[in-house]
C-alpha cells in the first residue's frame, strides 16, 4: 500500500461538493499511471527505533495527558500521557525522554494556528513505537480522521481541574485555528479563558486514547489495519488537504470581526 | 518573557486590517491582566535533554536535506539534514536516532495539509537540541515567521536532481496545503509533478539552513535573541491562528474548482 486511491470515502462527498466525478476520474488516472512525474519518493520503507511499546490503558494515559495540559500544552501533554506509563514498563529508551522538547508544538507550532498539537504529540509516539512508515502514516493518517469528524472532547476527567465545559464540537480539520474556533464559538468563550484550555486538555486525552487504542492493536497483532485508505485527499484535487475546503473556499468562514464581536460577550 | 504581547509588528497591518487599534487595545488588556481566565500553563520553564548541538554549516545541512527529500519527504529529510553532521560531530544520542519515525509529519501530516513538515522536522531538532521552552518556543516561532514572509525556495542545489523551477513565492503561512497551493499556482503545476517535489526538497533546505542559523548562535552565545516577540497572533483576535486571516476570511481564496482548472493545464 504505497500510493492507493480510495475509490469512496463513506460519508464525504468531497468529489462532488468540488471538483465533480470527471476531474477525480482524471486525478486518479495521473495516480495510477505513476503520476506526471514520477513520484519515485512515495516508497515506503521500514525504520529502526529503539522505543519498545507494550500495551497500554487508555483511560490512563487519557487522564495523566489531561492533567499534564495545565503545565505542558497539548503536544507534550499527549507525549506524558503514554512516555509516563511507558517508563514503568518498557523502561529502555523512554527513560529520561525529553517529553518538553516538544512543548512548541502547541497552538498549532508556537501559537501559529498551523496543526493541533495533539495530533503532533501522538505523531510522534506513533512514530517512535513503530517500525515501518506504511503503518506510522496509517495511524496517524486515522488518527487525523477521528480528530476531524468525530464530536470532541468526550473524555471526562477523574476531577475537574480547570473549568465546567457544556460544547463538543467537529473540527472538519486538523487545523487548531478551524478547531479551537469552531468550539468557542460553539461554547461561547475567549481563547484565554479556562473553558478553552479545559476544552483542549479534555481533547489531548481524546486524541491519547484513540493512539492508545491503536499501538495496542499493533503490541497484540504486530500489524495495524487501516480504517482510512491513504491519499485520498493527494487524489480529490491535486494537492494536500484536508474535507473542510469550504471553511475557507466560500461563503462559510466568519469574518473574524464576526468572530472577535461574538467572543468578547 | 512568559506572556508578552508584540505592540508593533514591523511589517504586518493585522490590526488595521482586520480588529481594528481600539479591539487590539482590548484584546492586548486582557493578556496584560493576566487573562480573563489565569493561563498558568504559560509558564516558561527548563528540561533536560540527552541531545547536544554543536556548529554546523548551514550549506551542508541545506544539501543534505534536499537530498534526502526525494526519499524521506518534507519533515524526516530536515531532521537527516541535521542528524548526519551531528553523528559525527557530537555522536551521543544523535547515534541511531530515528530519523524516518518523524516521516509521517509530511504534507502537513500524513498529507492532511496542515502544519508544513519541514517546520516539524526542525521544531524536533530545536526542541532536541535546546533546553528550555521559551528558547526554543521564541526560535520556532521565528522561523514561522521566516517562512511565512520569505520568498521561497531560495536554496540552490549542488546538482538539480529531479526538476528546473522558476518561481518563489510568499506563503503568508506555515500551512502546508496554502504554501503549496500558492507557489503551485505560481509555477502553473499539479501537485504530482516533479516540478513540485524539487521545490519542496528545496523548501527543506531552506527551512533546515534558517534553524542551523538559530542553533549556531544558541551554541556560540548559550542563548537565542529572538527576531519576533510571542503570542502577537494569539492577542491579535483572541485565537491562535497566524497572518493570512483573508486567505479563508474573505473573498480572495481561488475556489477549488478553479485552482483545479489552473493546475490541469
Amino acid at each position: 500500500m504505497t500510493i492507493e486511491i480510495e475509490k469512496k470515502e463513506k460519508g464525504l462527498s468531497r468529489r462532488d461538493i468540488i471538483t465533480g466525478a470527471g476531474k477525480i476520474a482524471a486525478g486518479a488516472a495521473i495516480l495510477s499511471m505513476g503520476g506526471i512525474g514520477k513520484v519515485t519518493e512515495a516508497e515506503a520503507y521500514s525504520y529502526a527505533s529503539d522505543f519498545k511499546y507494550k500495551k497500554l490503558n487508555p483511560r490512563e494515559v487519557g487522564q495523566i495527558s489531561y492533567e499534564n495540559y495545565f503545565k505542558r500544552w497539548c503536544a507534550s501533554s499527549v507525549i506524558a500521557g503514554f512516555v509516563a506509563p511507558l517508563k514503568k514498563k518498557v523502561g529502555g529508551a523512554w527513560k529520561g525522554f525529553p517529553i518538553d522538547a516538544y512543548r512548541a508544538f502547541h497552538g498549532g507550532l508556537a501559537g501559529w494556528g498551523a496543526l493541533c498539537g495533539t495530533l503532533s504529540g501522538a505523531a510522534v509516539i506513533i512514530g517512535l513505537s513503530t517500525r515501518d512508515t506504511d503503518t506510522a502514516e496509517s495511524m496517524i493518517n486515522d488518527l487525523a480522521f477521528y480528530y476531524s469528524y468525530t464530536e470532541l472532547p468526550s473524555f471526562t476527567p477523574a476531577k475537574i481541574l480547570k473549568a465546567k465545559i457544556h460544547n463538543m464540537t467537529m473540527a472538519g480539520t486538523p487545523v487548531c485555528h478551524i478547531s479551537v474556533g469552531k468550539w468557542m464559538r460553539s461554547e461561547g468563550v475567549a481563547f484565554l479563558s479556562n473553558e478553552r484550555s479545559e476544552r483542549c486538555a479534555r481533547l489531548a486525552a481524546n486524541i491519547a486514547m484513540e493512539a492508545v487504542g491503536m499501538l495496542n492493536e499493533y503490541a497484540a497483532n504486530g500489524k495495524y489495519s487501516p480504517k482510512h485508505q491513504l491519499l485520498f485527499n493527494l487524489a480529490a484535487n491535486g494537492i494536500t488537504s484536508q474535507n473542510n475546503c469550504s471553511d475557507c473556499h466560500g461563503q462559510n468562514p466568519p469574518s473574524p470581526n464576526e468572530t472577535y464581536q461574538t467572543l468578547k460577550k
